[in-house]
């Protein structure tokens, strides 16, 4: 079928290039008219205005947006209005926060448009391995966009579903990623008791390989980790910190508006909170308090 | 080759099968005659004593132990010891302390006798999947134990190794454990959070079928997850109970020991405590502090 | 001075009494009559309107608002608007959120009101001991509230301060009750111990009696706590059921938000959800997970 | 009375002079002999071998030992031994294991000596404010002992007590250590976040010093932190780096054994060995784990 596609970075043009070997037109538009030039360039339609992108499309369109969460898919979509149809289908398959969606949802469709949120991921592998999508929004207009779906997931039968009305495919994603950070957080844990454990001279590198077959955590991030760690055993050169998304503090608010405890999903993202805190306080604050009431030697700068 | 094996319950009995199938003869010894019998019947040499079991192998002998750990260990190796010969080896295939086994491995050594830790993981699905190998010893040792190995693992070259000296096979088995145990409860406080959703009603057998393939946590944990939440979507009839084997604990004592923090595994540990705690003594005391500095009521048993 | 107080509960009430043992003249207006009968019995005097309220203080008014956080706040502040005049003075001494305080505060003098927060702690303590006044403003607004602060304080000079601009007397007032959540599950924590090292038969009355003096962690909530034991020294009836006000989960929020690592207060949120979840979606899921890798037995409801 | 005091050093030579002040005849030995004289001159009786701390003691005699915890105990006490009669009291005021303290209690009892093990708090203030003491041991022994702890106590009715039998002394001090953690870490991420607060300005020494009074959280912890943070509000020259004693992790050990999940003391261990990772290997692992599945930027050592 006919999409467009606004957003062609790192995963959007990964997704363009999956959907147009998947028989698909891709109308591909992005500020950077390298990017929509290559992208014409490899054999889809780059264009350099959202007039010429739905101008390319026949009604009813669906428009897969790929850009940051919060105001450019609010810009995206105020933009795109005025220029497309009822009927219409704006496709969010960025990061954005489920709530969100829902609000652009309802507005919409009051205004007889469709709204459908794709939580995705596959980062720099999606291209070959396909795309995991979480999908939220009404069943019918779901359902008129599965040819895409089956294209850009694994396979036509996998990876792929819809898991609810509109902000479902947001919310689905963005609990993903937190067992995402609780999963890091164990396995780079696991491997520093190891690295520490020095009397035993073990070998990470070694010990995620043999790990990738047969054991209980076998799994895609081992696999990752085995192949990182067979290039750089001692992880040269490498800072300790680790930024976050957005989605693992979005998915820790949500635990406690639901009341629902969730302390190993919230304690991971409160290490990488943790690793960029410089000078830390709470530690300069404890060694102060030692000194006070026991005499202890605090460490000096 | 041949190997003797002691303990032949839900592990030991499959390894015995697997050990068979890959043509070599397995001398097996357990405490119930039904299960010896069982081993005879299936193909193998059940016997019923220890003394039968050091017969029916030729020296150099290999025996592989697979009783709990512990006492249990060191009994059947005091028995063991006076049947055996100089130059044989023992190989501890439990989920032994990687303190004891090095204990173990040093006190038979200065008595001519070899031994082996292995970590062994494959739980119910080993027989027919392999079973992760983790091994600490000698290097000769454990070279000869070599077709031993590569039978019971996934395959000859995949999910086994030699992680290092004495007590690195039980040592990196724990951490195995105690990184399993951080997976686990990332993916349980995630479908929690999603259950708990009511309003987007999802359905969280689906939802881990759909992160199957493609997804970042897609795991061998969550192939296992879908498949139970496919058989009984609403953990119908399960407690809220869960058992901890020990290997947690000795990962978080470990890590202790080591100065490394590892907050995400000692959580698991935690809240597997919590799971088992009746009456909850702290939640009792926060009641009654509530209302003393602030009269806020207190709910009645 | 002058004050009108709106909202004469477990807190107000007693504010009201201290201002007017200090000397001040209270008008105090409550949504219940016998509350309002009862505050003109005690010597004030008790209105059955705002209006009322608003007549019987003086140019400019200083009226101090107590009552739940939220929409009661900003209706309370909408209802008195109209009958008020330039340079009158709101106080919030509730528990509001401190970004609302800021936007009310910003909107009323807008409009050429003024607007103070107060975090107030003293719970069922205050009338007697005074009570703990956190407050944000403009400094010659504060300045001119003096003489009722130095009354409901302990004392003059101490437990009562302007602690920045506004905003900041309930932002401090939030920390502070995160502070409080930590310190009490530390101490939950430490008495559960001992309850259950069962062998020393140690006495947690006799224990908290000890520590009151001498000790580190000798405070007002150890005193309370003291207190508490000595008259119930098995907490006796008590349900393990922790609410949590709400400041809790603020200061969680605002500790991610800031990127501050703050787990003890983190946790000590996320184990009052947990004593409120009922048959628990975690365990229930570690639980059926680890029979499917592990054939370990489920125990059932 | 008569007790004999080994080891002079911060706690020691506080507790001698205290003991003297109250008219108690101390003999003290340390190895240090400049300390020994120093003990002299201030009207003790300072000693420069075991052989003449026993010689000027009359039996039966109480022998307050005052050591690092672990061998040092063993040997003082082995070398006491063979010097001292039936009857006499060793008293273990250090910080020793309860574990240790039950042994040696056994140990000893069975030759015919009495010990009792003395958890004891108070750093440097000691000698001005008394110390916190908490008690195990036989009841008459302990007893016989009740001169000495009311001069040392606080005052001769608060602060110190029989907490139970062998063991409990040390066994409560360490519970008593693992509540401080928690309530230092508590102080410490409040502070942290309102540092964190810059718009607002907030002046940490300022609010510390307004919740010393009336606040939920006043404190003799706070008192200390109050004080000094108005002598270095900015924390100048402070490294993030917290030792930690060796009480708080066996509070931890502890609770596991009995299956008390108490995750904020644990936590605020955890913290403390996180403050001494160099280089930290979680988060490096992290990081490299992020660009492995995501294509994330890594940031460079």
């Amino acid at each position: 079928m006919q999409i467009g596609l606004i957003g062609l970075g790192k995963m959007g043009g990964n997704m363009a290039e999956r959907l147009r070997l998947g028989g698909h037109k891709v109308v591909g538009f992005d500020f950077n008219k390298e990017t929509t030039a290559k992208l014409t360039a490899a054999g889809s339609v780059g264009v350099d205005s959202l007039e010429d992108l739905v101008k390319n499309l026949e009604a009813p369109r669906a428009i897969w947006i790929m850009v940051p969460e919060g105001k450019p898919v609010d810009d995206t979509i105020a933009k795109l209005k005025p220029l497309m149809q009822k009927g219409d289908i704006f496709i969010d398959g960025g990061n954005s926060n489920y709530k969100d969606s829902i609000k652009r949802h309802d507005a919409l469709k009051a205004e007889g448009f469709e709204f459908v949120d794709v939580g995705t991921s596959g980062g720099v592998w999606g291209l070959k391995e396909g795309y995991s999508m979480m999908i939220g929004g009404d069943e019918d207009v779901v359902s008129k966009l599965t040819p895409i779906f089956e294209t850009l997931a694994p396979s036509a039968t996998t990876g792929w579903g819809r898991t609810g009305p509109s902000g479902a495919g947001h919310f689905v994603k963005m609990v993903h990623n937190g067992i995402e950070y609780g999963m890091m957080q164990a396995f780079a844990e696991g491997f520093a008791i190891m690295d520490a454990k020095k009397e035993l001279n073990l070998d990470n590198a070694h010990i995620a390989k043999i790990w990738q077959v047969g054991s209980v955590v076998r799994s895609w991030l081992l696999d990752l980790t085995a192949e990182a760690l067979a290039h750089n055993p001692e992880l040269t050169g490498i800072a300790p910190f680790v930024p976050d998304s957005g989605e693992g503090r979005w998915t820790v608010f949500e635990a406690i508006d639901l009341n629902v405890s969730a302390p190993v999903i919230t304690e991971s993202l409160i290490r990488r909170l943790r690793s960029r805190e410089e000078n830390n306080m709470t530690d300069r604050m404890l060694s102060v308090m030692r000194n006070a009431f026991g005499g202890h030697a605090i460490k000096k700068d």
